[in-house]
């Protein structure tokens, strides 16, 4: 078995939306859904752009979908080929290399093509497509640049110019920002044949009709850019260009270039698994999938919860970033975990805002950043399905856990590279505006010392507007002791660091950190079990399967007030469990295998963040089988196309970039046991007994390591 | 036109709950349904006990419905006789003297009947009921104690004993708390016959039998007592002895000693009302409502919500009681004034149980208080009308005014009578527990003096868990002015005042008191108008028709998240207005105008204790015909049968008594003028164009006044 290819038979249009994400090519700046080249839009093929944003009218604001620049349509005596005809089928997406390929049957022609999204050049698109003719007649391929495009909350694109000739340019301007989105296509074909171009509403075309004998195969091979003005200030250009020197390159040195990159990716971050061929492909699907929405071509970006699969989540950053994505970027390639947390870092001014708005000082980061750290998140993210109204929902308001996940990750980047420029160059004043941002919201007493953070939801947003989360408590108190750190970690630095303060105007909140810390109340406890959240032991207690049986629609939205999960101990997803596996070492192993055993029947595990953090904690205490079949279920989502698809009636299908996270997470924090705590390196193997080895490459404080893992033991060697 | 009577032509069987809400006879210590004497449940008969409530199963607790004692059925020649036979029919109310009569006519025979509750012995219902035979046969009339009885969360008597004899006797059980039940009944003929008793499931009767002619008239006067085991060791005996005596008395001497004491409390309390007498009718209602429901038996009981017309609202004391039943009663019966807020001091304990069942300190008196001061409410009281299932309401949790409002009428009262012997008595007590809760529950601020109370719910119940709502935070000074107050108050008895904070625990305390009166977070305001809450302007401006014609059920409750108000300015009732209404001396005319001009058109008087506040500060400010027609809409309520019937699928049928307080309110604080400040009595008046002359007598400081009022000007004159 090739536990790198993924491949599937057949053509099923009711699947269009999840095999267009898990057949994704992407390289960070742009992701192409895996569609045939002649998809229109009832398919949803996209080109989604990373990092440009647009609201039409009152809708809600995503990401942009570039002009489909890799559009062809052939057909053969005047008729098109269309999938609806075809006999058949198989697609295929070699996650070594990024690389789509479709074999596609017609009755008078075979269509095979493979193509790439250049990871050597972000602005490139390539594609060789080669038609082969059963019959003699006449053929006509239609190659340009679509504008039939698939869009959520759309329209996003406007004004649109359209240039032929060699290079076929289409220029367009989002509605909001104006915002100019340029796409360029040239070809290159091994035939000479009649061509024409034309123009029309649908885009820029270039027609090749050629008279083909039966047996005759024709190559048509593709080079498409994209730029935008956020690249360059002639993106029309810039595109033009980009494509004409690939042409100029040929397609064998521009795949050529692009797999060579694969190949660095590879070697730097690849977990090799033995034992299990379906696990190895999983787990190369996870990182695939994660490696390939990286921003490797900015420093200050990051990657949204559904990564550029479509505009799912308003193609937002969410905390997935820092408790998913991160880890195995920055013990594999820290330079992106820096990029990560740089779009934090300069979009801070959006978190003072955010807090601002709501009264509070310091940093309330947007629960779904979009650029320059605006909040995407809406008052109403869920729709009623019996009144189809939009109800009001809390994630904005009161998720107030992703600051101190965002300091979280600032402290564990220092950590685990020892790399202090990112603190200095901002990163410090992040954390510390986090802090004060607790102070702020922290709601001390008249008549007692202690200090509760009410009103808050955590991790199971299911249970909305509740007091004293453990999770977010506890990690409101990490975020305070990363802030009263930072004077250690820049104890050769105080100067720089008082006039940090000073310059924050800090002196005063400085003095409340520590007195903050102490005062926070801890949470109940009963039989060693953390309570939730005040007043969560109170909640009926009831199962997944009462619960589900309450539901008078299928796509009840199962969380607030009027949800069936709301006012009982079922939870969306791991709340305790995630703050026992990002903070591990605060807890016994007793305490964690007392609230696995409570919490984990009461988890409906209906998010995708959910089984990594239960795989995790399983590990440590030896539920090695559930580890196994919660990590099978993490890495597999993506190659099954699973999960939710709907939350009420909002579409939130994609891929998974935070349970792909997880998959390596489980695999090297779970299953080896990896840990980089006061500057050392180590692992603590505990391999389920489907897996024979694992062997996967890390970096840590600047140095690069192999670990090796077996049910013998495990080796850290440097390399 | 009679101004005290309230007479309806003819009989519709769907108009039963509404109809014997209208027509209710009571007098505090139970309340009897206005069905003709025959009813059976589905035509909601109902003798509901004041003070006496059990719980069925885990259904909502409810008032406990006594078994009918003045049931009889009349049949002619073996067939009954029904209402939904009946020919002809007019029921009257006669408001003045509290009778209930009916004239129904069926092919045969013509019944014609008058009862009472008698004011002057609060055991004892009586029926003088006739029958008039149009043609010869056997007349049978059944007359007894039946069990048929209308409960909503029912049942809730068991153990059923009958007794026959000269006086049938019923005693019987509650469920939960088995406190006895007993109902006696004897009767008195004009006419021989023969009878026979008996005794089955359905209760125990008599059956007289007898031969009659035509146009021959047969008298059958019916005694019946009630008694509980709350009143004495044996009710069924004390029952028994009630309506012998009262059939040694004789009907008449009954009557009259009833009519005598509902003359004196018009004498104390009437304002008669000139100039319009559909208003003058409806000032009568409002005020024999009131007044029969007052508990004039006991010192210690307050009044439902609903009256005692049903089980509605689980029978239980709600704010209605200090806000809106309180003024009539402190300014004409004092010592029923009294008695409502001896209540809330007899159940401080269950306050004290309540508030630190959320983890705080002081009194958080019950939203729905049943005896004991044990909260009625429970978490879910709204059934969705789309899923049939209950939703998570926070009237209990969050509705923190409710001490408020009781510190503010023991306050009230004290000012109003200068009697102190409440304050003494347990007054004062209650008042620091009230200012005890609210110190604890304040949200202070670790980096700022602001104190906010967060996550409240004030009147207008639509926006839910809301922070700073003005009403809240000001009534929460006025308690903690209250309770500073008190030192003053009690300046010649310092050592029993120290000595009381010292029994209390209270030094500590004390010294925060004025520290959290400065610092609570003054309101937002605009252009002059008051924010409800923080927030509220932020919210969708849209009109009361808007909201409305997003309904998708006519049935659904329009607050919280999913409601159609919730997350618009839309409210249900009076909020900054009633605070205005409240406290009118700490606003100015100006501001009452430019709130009222902005909040009256967003307030949907979804609940009948808001046109009252309307309407009091309309006459402030001139607003005139907006205060009648505000007066006119209270006042009729329970003569036209108005109000809401439904929230979600509860049914919140009955009578309003803080309308009818309302309607006093209007009339004497609002037309009139009338306040007492400062320990002087004034009044200013401004009367609406259609009334011409208000007379009432008004008591204050222990003494009495009549108050007379026309266009000319006003006078109050000692008596």
């Amino acid at each position: 078995m090739n536990t790198w290819l993924l491949q599937q038979e057949g053509f099923n249009k009711t699947n269009a939306a999840v095999d267009g994400s898990r057949f994704l090519c992407s390289n960070g700046y742009l992701g192409l859904r895996g569609m045939p080249e002649e998809a229109a839009s009832g398919l949803f093929p996209a080109i989604t752009l990373a990092g440009v944003y647009d609201q039409f009218a009152d809708r809600w604001r995503e990401p942009v979908n570039a002009p489909n620049c890799l559009y062809i349509q052939a057909s053969l005596d005047g008729r098109s080929l269309s999938m609806e005809e075809a006999q058949g089928h198989c697609a295929k997406l070699d996650y070594r290399h990024g690389i789509y390929s479709r074999e596609t049957r017609f009755g008078q022609a075979c269509i095979s093509s493979r193509r790439f999204v250049s990871m050597a050049s972000p602005h490139l698109l390539a594609d060789e497509y080669r038609i082969t003719f059963l019959k003699a007649g006449v053929v006509t391929l239609k190659a340009g640049i679509s504008t039939d495009i698939w869009d959520i909350n759309g329209p996003h694109l406007f004004n649109f110019q359209h240039r032929t000739g060699d290079v076929l340019v289409t220029a367009c301007l989002t509605g909001q920002k104006k915002i100019a989105v340029a796409a360029a296509q040239c070809v290159q074909t091994d035939f000479d044949a009649e061509e024409s171009q034309s123009e029309d509403a649908a885009g820029v075309f270039r027609t090749i009709k050629k008279t083909v004998q039966a047996g005759e195969t024709l190559t048509l091979r593709v080079f498409s850019g994209v730029y935008t003005s956020l690249d360059t200030s002639d993106p029309a250009q810039a595109a033009l260009v980009c494509s004409q020197q690939a042409r100029a390159a040929g397609f064998s040195a521009c795949l050529q270039a692009h797999t060579g990159a694969w190949e660095e990716i590879w070697t730097r971050s690849e977990i090799a698994l033995e034992g299990d061929d379906d696990a190895a492909l999983a787990l190369h699907a996870s990182q695939y999938h994660l490696n390939c929405v990286a921003p490797r071509h900015a420093r200050n970006m990051s990657i949204p919860a559904r990564g550029l699969s479509g505009q799912t989540y308003k193609g937002a950053i969410f905390w997935d970033s820092e408790v998913f994505f991160f880890p195995m970027f920055v013990y594999t390639q820290p330079e992106i975990a820096k990029s990560l947390l740089h779009y934090r870092v300069e979009t801070l001014q959006g978190a003072l805002k955010k807090a601002a708005e709501y009264g509070f000082r310091g940093a309330f980061y947007a629960w779904e950043s979009q650029e320059g750290g605006e909040e995407g998140c809406t008052n109403f993210n869920v729709v009623d399905v019996f009144t189809h109204r939009p109800v009001r929902t809390y994630f904005r308001d009161k998720q107030i856990h992703i600051s101190a996940d965002i300091a979280y990750a600032l402290r564990n980047y220092y950590d685990i590279t020892g790399d202090r420029t990112l603190l200095k160059d901002g990163g410090a004043k992040a954390i510390l505006e986090c802090a004060r941002f607790y102070l702020s919201r922290a709601n001390a007493h008249l008549d007692s010392d202690m200090v509760d953070f009410a009103d808050v939801i955590g991790p199971d947003e299911y249970h909305e507007r509740i007091t004293n989360n453990a999770f977010t408590n506890q990690m409101i108190r990490h975020t305070l002791e990363s802030a009263l750190l930072l004077k250690e970690i820049f104890a050769d630095q105080q100067a720089w660091f008082a006039e940090l303060l000073q310059e924050m105007d800090y002196e005063q909140d400085w003095a409340l950190l520590s007195d903050l810390y102490c005062r926070i109340r801890p949470p109940r406890e009963r039989d060693g079990v953390m309570e939730q959240f005040d007043g969560y032991f109170d909640l009926e207690d009831c199962t997944l399967s009462d619960v589900r049986g309450r539901l008078c629609d299928p796509r009840e939205y199962w969380g607030g007030d009027h949800g069936v999960a709301g006012t009982t101990q079922i939870i969306k997803q791991a709340d305790v469990i995630a703050l026992m596996a990002m903070l591990p070492e605060r807890f016994t192993d007793e305490q964690v295998a007392a609230n696995w055993a409570y919490y984990e029947p009461r988890t409906e595990h209906g998010s995708s963040l959910s089984a990594c953090m239960y795989a995790l904690t399983a590990c440590r205490i030896g539920r090695l089988e559930e580890a196994w079949t919660l990590f099978m279920k993490t890495a597999r989502i993506d190659v099954l196309g699973g999960g939710k698809q709907w939350a009420g009636e909002i579409y939130i299908g994609g891929t998974h970039p935070a349970s792909n996270g997880g998959a390596w997470m489980i695999a090297a924090l779970g299953f080896a046991g990896l840990q980089m705590r006061g500057g050392k390196l180590s692992i603590h193997p505990r391999l389920p007994r489907q897996i024979t080895r694992l062997s996967f490459p890390v970096t840590a404080a600047g140095k690069n390591y192999r670990i090796e893992v077996t049910h013998a033991g495990g080796t850290i060697t440097g390399l």
